[in-house]
């Protein structure tokens, strides 16, 4: 959702595309319990014959299609069993940043689709749709991004000053500053939802989280990222970047711990959490392969390195990447897997 | 709304954007009409504090922003003397072909705007938004397209085909067939937008047509698809494109009079027609400059002579036209105007 945090769209194989069949192996994992989910928490009044869902995030497809597909069978599912209305109707708003390819989008929605398709460009943490206005939304694998980095970290002459890209191994203020904008950008986008879904609607995130007690550091992004953070370093020592620059280049990111996620929904007191599960699914964890991990990286980050430093930069950059990925394999394998989680939450 | 009829896109003197400030003022100058036919013919119920509006063929802007704000701040109006109920929230969507440019659509959007906004893609022949879904609906200049020309009229074999790119000066059985085409497609248009609106809501449709008895090829319009068509020819007859494509080549674009407008939306029987009003503005007719004229129809026509016959010949053509364009410009002062309308439909 930041402007600094681009993936790279078309359909090569360092594409959005191809990586996140990843992301949309997680819906189908996670199928379920989403049909369990709107089976026996869905509670809402079916007398309009028109079920709206949203995707917050949605990117250019096609795990969006997948997913809003399996919100609607399970609705549609649930409503037959306690319905004699015939001809409910489904609206499906498709949700991203203005920047978003809705193009795309729209060009490759499934021909044979039976709902009614719009986009709605605009930031989640804020308001998109009209109040009361919601029945079921998801997000998936959205909520691991802040709106903005702290500017005390990004700031050389402060005393909080990150000296790494992210806080994967910094000081427990940096830390303390990512988690601050965390909570008010998760707690902007509940608030929002908040006021969008009706009453007994369902809110679905998908995503990855740390379990408690694990260190971003002693994960697989957290090592890939200081990788990255690294090899930018050293291609600043050869001249080749600007230092100053790089010293204020920080991710928009944030991998909250479950704690973290679940203090953060109560504190927001609109909704109830009806469920909170880890998913587990064969493509759940990165495959221990330089090439894959480092092309993985390259598509989630290797966008904004590009926009700030250039093309050429990015690529050197990934070279090293590749490398440092290539002799740390020994301590990849003994990453901390982080968790794929379905949250339930049901607007009270 | 027929891709083989594409406007130019982008900011340059020859897009649709420059040319569109034409459109753009027939909003302007309905203004009045608009207002007073909200306030007094809209008749729907307040309660749910939510008016959904919507555009069809919005294209790309930014004629749409000013069509979809003057039908907010006419129900905004009606809405504050007629109920004590705070904060009304509007809903907009923007509907166009899914070729439409959606994605300078969404980054033009007026940043002070005080609606959701949210872009459909699909034909407006057909359905594109839920049953009793919308409150007030647009469509300007968009009812002049044929979602396809009939056949026989494009097919050199056939006794009514049409030598002509147009029905402009053609035989009766050609503008039979054309008018067909376009009293199934109208209808359909109409069949669809009544099912979308709840009952009470309102139908706005904005474009021009010809005053009964005048002809098209009376008319500036039909006089300068004329010239495209002869041009062309001659671009044939010199081998520099191919004449049995050209044989094929007819505008997906008829234009109705008075009377056939008016019958169709009678035949339909789910509106009543509230309004059927000519619309004088500054801006209502052509100048009398064939740099204009030429680059006028060189945005509406070219694209489609562009994608079948190529740029290059595209090129030629219009040099052809503007200099006919020249030749004829006497003959062009004494064309018989059009009328630019405003038609008011109420959904019964």
């Amino acid at each position: 959702m930041s402007t600094s945090f681009t993936m790279i769209g078309g359909e090569g194989p360092n594409s959005y595309r191809e990586h996140s069949k990843y992301q949309g192996a997680l819906v189908i994992a996670a199928k379920e319990k989403i049909n369990e989910a709107i089976s026996t928490k869905l509670d809402i009044d079916f007398t309009s014959n028109l079920v709206n869902i949203a995707d917050f995030g949605c990117s250019s497809g096609p795990n969006t299609f997948t997913a809003v597909q399996t919100l609607i069978d399970a609705v549609e599912n649930k409503y037959k069993k306690e319905s004699n209305i015939e001809g409910i109707e489904f609206q499906v708003f498709f949700n991203d940043s203005s920047n978003n390819d809705f193009n795309t989008l729209f060009k490759t929605l499934p021909p044979a689709r039976l709902y009614f398709a719009s986009g709605v460009p605009g930031s989640f943490f804020g308001r998109v749709l009209p109040k009361n206005s919601l029945h079921v939304g998801v997000s998936s694998y959205s909520l691991h991004f802040v709106s903005k980095v702290p500017k005390e970290i990004k700031d050389r002459d402060s005393l909080v000053w990150n000296k790494d890209i992210h806080c994967s191994g910094s000081s427990k203020e940096v830390v303390k500053l990512y988690l601050g904008q965390y909570k008010i950008d998760v707690g902007s986008f509940l608030t929002a939802r908040a006021q969008e879904l009706v009453s007994g609607g369902l809110l679905l995130l998908l995503g990855s989280c740390r379990p408690n007690g694990v260190k971003m550091f002693e994960t697989v992004e957290g090592m890939m990222i200081d990788f990255i953070g690294s090899s930018l370093n050293e291609i600043a020592n050869q001249g080749l970047i600007d230092q100053q620059k790089l010293d204020t280049f920080k991710l928009p990111i944030y991998a909250p711990n479950v704690d973290e996620l679940k203090q953060i929904i109560e504190d927001n007191k609109c909704f109830t959490i009806e469920a909170f599960e880890k998913i587990s699914h064969a493509k759940g964890e990165y495959p221990l392969d330089p090439e894959y991990l480092t092309s993985a990286f390259k598509v989630t980050v290797g966008g904004s390195v590009a926009s700030l430093f250039g093309q050429d930069a990015m690529e050197k950059t990934y070279e090293l990447v590749k490398e440092k990925t290539q002799e740390m394999l020994p301590q990849i394998a003994k990453a901390k897997p982080g968790m794929q989680y379905l949250i339930v939450l049901r607007r009270n």
